[in-house]
């Protein structure tokens, strides 16, 4: 195999995207943990789950091709995660120890937006990459990954709403 | 001032924006460097432009408030970042010397729209932020940057189109 193609971009992504999935399903349990309001608590927790599916479907796509998906550490994503868990261990002196917990779930969103926004460009382009190649099977499974990540996304954007209101309630000057 | 609210947390995303920003401006060269396909590299030139203007909006933010927009590092931003020179640097490795332009291009275009991706939601939640807030100036302005950001992620699409065709066609299996 000469390693000249798009092929070798689409695995070197698919274990980009291995190793971001595993970072998130460690990283998500503490972002749960920190949620305040139930919505937000649940969807994250269903995310959680989604998130271990998405992570099996691509070692799936490994297994089938007798290969492994380790040996990409995904940077990005543990930039985003490091900035979630400086936001998390910050809110409390940024915030005050009395910090609303609306205010907490509100900086939790927008780190969870910015993750879910950076997947559904890492899905968009391995489900071009797998239909150009014709991968087909390969294409559906991921393609179905990147709808619930907008899906997730879309669930967010509508927390948002119920949670920033309350937010900016406990104003205080 | 009591530190417990949705503007603290705006004033903290907006500099985690601002340091975004800049290492932006200061990463796009070495991307626009590697670039082969014209519309790929005119299309990363504007957009460090772009870029100038959308880090210069903040700091007159900060300005008109007597603030500093520093003291922030984004850590997303960086991983972003690390993770794209990195796909620079192993370009060459992982294609061979002579990887075709197309291949290295469709690589460098699925790192741009990661870094479009985190930057649509970085302001999508800044502009919630500013309205929910009553900062009309600061929305309108934080709006035309969505704005941008967006229509360059759309832009880098409708290349993607142009340049993941050639990069199947060099595929030598």
């Amino acid at each position: 195999m000469t390693p000249q193609n798009l092929e070798d971009i689409y695995i070197h992504e698919l274990r980009d995207a291995f190793s971001a999935e595993t970072q998130l399903v460690e990283a998500l349990p503490k972002m749960i943990e920190k949620a305040m309001q139930d919505d937000l608590k649940r969807s994250l927790q269903h995310h959680l789950e989604e998130t271990r599916v998405h992570r099996d479907r691509i070692q799936r796509i490994f297994d089938d091709r007798g290969m492994s998906p380790s040996g990409k550490t995904c940077e990005a994503m543990k930039g985003l995660i490091k900035e979630a868990k400086s936001f998390i261990s910050d809110a409390k002196s940024i915030l005050g120890h009395d910090a609303p917990g609306a205010v907490v779930d509100a900086g939790l969103i927008s780190n969870s937006q910015r993750i879910e926004h950076y997947e559904i460009a890492m899905y968009g382009t391995l489900c071009t990459y797998a239909e150009t190649l014709g991968h087909d099977e390969e294409y559906r499974v991921l393609s179905s990954t990147l709808s619930e990540e907008k899906a997730a996304d879309a669930k967010l954007n509508e927390i948002a709403k119920q949670i920033v209101n309350p937010a900016a309630a406990s104003l205080t000057h």
